[in-house]
């Protein structure tokens, strides 16, 4: 597990410094803004979306620069999300990741602005990324890279928008003090933590030209199934982690009568579907490997890193 | 100018049927936030973006339904920086176009959602239209169109960013209970207001492919001025309009102290400001009018636009 976790660090490095570059601090009229965005965005994090978009890239024998600009645009699109979401009208959370939410560090305006920036600067990033791909796919004549590529964009858009995160949002504010049926459940989180996870390896798909395949089909069904895990244990973490290593408070989903995993299938339950959708990741991880065409090595550290997200503890 | 009039009312009355076609009422787990996008962007406003950019189309020959995509993203980025700004921790204002503003009709979470929405579908939509141009460039092999349709959507998140309206709004944020000398008076004018005001034209251009053009330069220079003229005449109405008109209190600059176009350069500055910006957008809708290749028709509206929003009294 330690090569694993020196290599996960090395990608989420790089996403860092990426970052840093794409977003260095100004001293203009707007400084305050530059100033609350870079705050949220470089204040750590474990980079799991950008990562898994770098590592199934270079699973279907991209380089990582053909996706850095979508990597870093999914990185930006997830902590506008959680500034806006840590807001006194949403969460209200004092904290993230062991440091002050945005609104406290700063005050409210400023973080509702800095979180609208930075979904905009990641629809600038994205879009001209999807614009340098299409001109080298247009000077080799290639159409359906064209196509492909086209389709990015949109697909960010959408997994964002009201059928995918913000979607998962409204209904995450109604499972507060008051019970949903595992439907409606079920619907929150594909849409609220599972949308930003599957669109990484949907992306990767659409700039490997591999819609259709059916090695396509498996990265996707694998990144659906940890982005599904990824919010069980969460929900497990509120009720048996340690604040110190989660960097903020355990027990909220309680305090907020909230509807979660824990409270529709017992603390065994979510266990259990914790572990039976992380085994279907492996599997498919273990596939992947043995299909030409696919980078071994990167099979092996997706499947590594269904594993890191079960293990987690933070 | 009733003729203008009735044609201005044309083009609002097409984009609301565009926008009610795009947004439509839905009955799934998230029909509040369904509710909320649509009470905001349905209702009512001058369509001034989207208008300016179907009519600089037109001008330069294209069909409307080529800039369909950008005019509606346009106006649902325009609705998402008013239901933000109406927020208690900005503006805080109870009204917004003679109805309640989203927050007070709904609740502030669902208001900042609701926001966060519309600007997330303003750029599936317009990268949706970005795909649809690009591929017809493409069966074309025109690798010089193909290009043009490439920057529109970078474009238009500049001019909604951190260096566009968004920078505008942290900028206005510090001029309220804080005196902001001319020269950050002027940037947060032109980022404000003027960006999106801007912005339809140079879309325009892009799309005419017409950039570096004598033509493109007086259309954008045109958008130019009405932008600043349209913050210049909004800061006039807030001393001498009527309230029932604008539907929205009147007074507010002053009473947050706010440094304005009125209290930087009094009020007759302020109008002498607003009629000599009019006078230059007239001056280039006349050059417009006579340059072959440009619809004289469109030219005669653009500038009846310009004499309409100096003479508006909402």
């Amino acid at each position: 597990m330690s090569e694993f976790l020196d290599k996960l660090q090395g990608y989420a490095d790089l996403i860092d410094e990426e970052l840093e570059k794409l977003l260095p601090p100004r001293d203009n009229y707007q400084k305050v803004l530059y100033d609350a965005m870079r705050y949220s965005l470089l204040g750590g994090g474990k980079r799991v979306r950008p990562v898994l978009l770098l590592v199934s890239a270079e699973l279907f024998g991209l380089d990582k620069e053909t996706v850095m600009p979508f990597a870093l645009a999914l990185e930006m699109i997830h902590t506008y999300s959680l500034i806006h979401d840590d807001l006194p009208a949403m969460d209200n959370d004092d904290y993230r990741r062991g440091r002050l939410s945005c609104h406290r560090r700063f005050d409210e305006a400023t973080a509702i602005l800095a979180g609208d920036a930075l979904l905009t600067y990641a629809f600038e990033v994205a879009g001209e990324g999807v614009a340098a791909l299409t001109a080298k796919a247009f000077a080799k004549w290639d159409g359906e890279a064209v196509a492909a590529y086209q389709k990015i964009l949109p697909l960010l858009a959408k997994r964002s928008g009201t059928e995918g995160m913000v979607g998962g949002q409204i209904i995450d504010l109604k499972a507060e003090n008051n019970t949903i049926d595992e439907y409606e459940h079920d619907a929150l989180c594909r849409m609220k933590t599972g949308c930003l996870i599957t669109v990484p390896a949907e992306i990767a798909v659409l700039c490997a030209q591999k819609s259709g395949t059916e090695e396509g089909r498996l990265l996707t069904e694998y990144a659906r199934a940890i982005g599904l895990a990824f919010q069980i244990k969460d929900d497990i973490l509120d009720v048996e982690g340690d604040p110190a290593l989660l960097g903020k408070n355990t027990g909220m989903d309680e305090a907020d009568n909230k509807t979660t995993f824990v409270t529709l299938y017992g603390i065994d339950g979510a266990k259990t579907m914790l572990s039976d959708l992380t085994m279907r990741a492996v599997d498919n991880c273990l596939i992947l490997k043995d299909t030409p065409g696919c980078s071994a090595e990167n099979a092996e550290f997706l499947k590594d890193l269904a594993r890191f997200l079960l293990e987690r503890k933070y």
